[in-house]
Formats: C-alpha cells, sequence, structure tokens
C-alpha cells in the first residue's frame, strides 16, 4: 500500500482538477458523516456539502496548489492534509490566495474518503 | 464538558501565550507520539518538537490570530483545529503570514494533548 504523502499527494490532485472540471463529481469523495467549513459556513454530510460546493458564485475555477504537507491522524490509517495555494475564479486576473485542509479516512475498500475538509481563504 | 470550538479556542489561546512568552513550556502539550510538520522538517515526539521549537532563529515573536476553525475529528473526542494568521518575530515591523494545524486529542484525564501539528509560512 502506497504511503500517506503518495496518497495525500495523488488525493489532493485528484480532488482539484475534479473540482475545476466538475464539481457535482466531487460528491464520490464524502460520505454522511463528512463536514466542510467553507470559509464561515459549516455544512454536513455528502448532500448538503454537494450543495454548498456547486452553489458556489463562480462558473470557472483553476486551483493551483504552493505547499502540500501530510501526516497520520490516527491508528486507523487516517492521513491529514494541508494546503497552500492560489486559486483563480472567472475573468479575475489576481489568483486569490487560500489554505485547506483535509483528513483522509480509509472507506473499507481500499480507498478513502474527507471526513473533515476547511477552507479559508487568505486575505492582505 | 465544553463544546469542541469552545475547546479549540482555548487551546489557541494558551497555545500562542505559552509560544510567545516560554516555549519551553509547549513542552507539557505533547507526547511520544506526537508529530510536527514546521515549514519543510518533520519531527517525531516530545523531545524533538521541543528542540524544535527552541532552536528557531529568533529571540522574541508574537503570534496574531486571525481565522479559528474547529470540527470533531474522530469519535474519540478528537479535534481538528485550522489557524490563519500572521506573526511578528524580534525587530521585524512587517507580519508574516501563516497557517497552521492541529488535531487535538483527549488525554484520558480530562485534558488534550497535540498529535498532528503542522506549521506553514504564506509567501508573496
Amino acid at each position: 500500500m502506497a504511503d500517506f504523502n503518495t496518497i495525500a499527494q495523488q488525493f489532493v490532485e485528484f480532488y482539484y482538477n475534479t473540482f475545476d472540471q466538475d464539481r457535482n463529481k466531487l460528491a464520490a469523495l464524502y460520505r454522511e458523516n463528512s463536514m466542510l467549513t467553507f470559509e464561515t459556513g459549516a455544512t454536513l454530510g455528502m448532500s448538503a456539502i454537494l450543495e454548498k460546493l456547486t452553489t458556489l458564485q463562480f462558473e470557472r475555477v483553476k486551483h493551483q496548489v504552493a505547499t502540500l504537507d501530510a501526516q497520520p491522524s490516527n491508528e486507523s490509517g487516517g492521513i491529514l492534509v494541508l494546503v497552500t495555494g492560489a486559486l483563480l475564479v472567472d475573468e479575475e486576473q489576481r489568483p486569490m490566495k487560500y489554505t485547506q485542509i483535509f483528513q483522509l479516512m480509509p472507506d473499507g475498500a481500499g480507498s478513502y474518503f474527507v471526513f473533515n475538509d476547511i477552507f479559508k481563504l487568505i486575505y492582505g
């Protein structure tokens, strides 16, 4: 089995590619007990999270990852991931900086789902 | 028992006050299985973490928290905390932006210790 750093890198690449191409497909990464804090709003469960992610006020978005760090988060195979990066939305030319954390949990079938997800823009 | 948001806020206030006043006293917050990623360096265990934190290349430091978000991280009472903020070191007048995550775990004696800790400066 791949080590946690490799899994974190593969996850992050997949997550942002999917986010930038078709946010609806992010549904597969969440479960009914998944949590998302997006800026100031807290959301619980795959349906509410998908509703939140697909109704954000932009049409096009492109994430650029600057740093990615991971650590094992428990003895059950969980992985904690911290990303810093920048994103460009729609016609905007200036990227916005952001930080995002994920806790990935094994799904028991050889893959992972997102248990925790917190996204914050970095201002100033 | 206090809810996870209150615990996260109390922890973060205590952590940065202690960091800014006497980094040696941070030892009490880590255990032998605690992990710290500070910028690019990964460290395991209380002794190595304390060595890292007390040999950083500045004399004085002041953290200013801008945002703090928390979520439950498992069914055992763990708490995931994401902080964004700024820090001033020594005579430097311009604050540096940073982001830091903690996973707090219950210590079985009514308190918490830091299991995961990842600190990154935000450049540009």
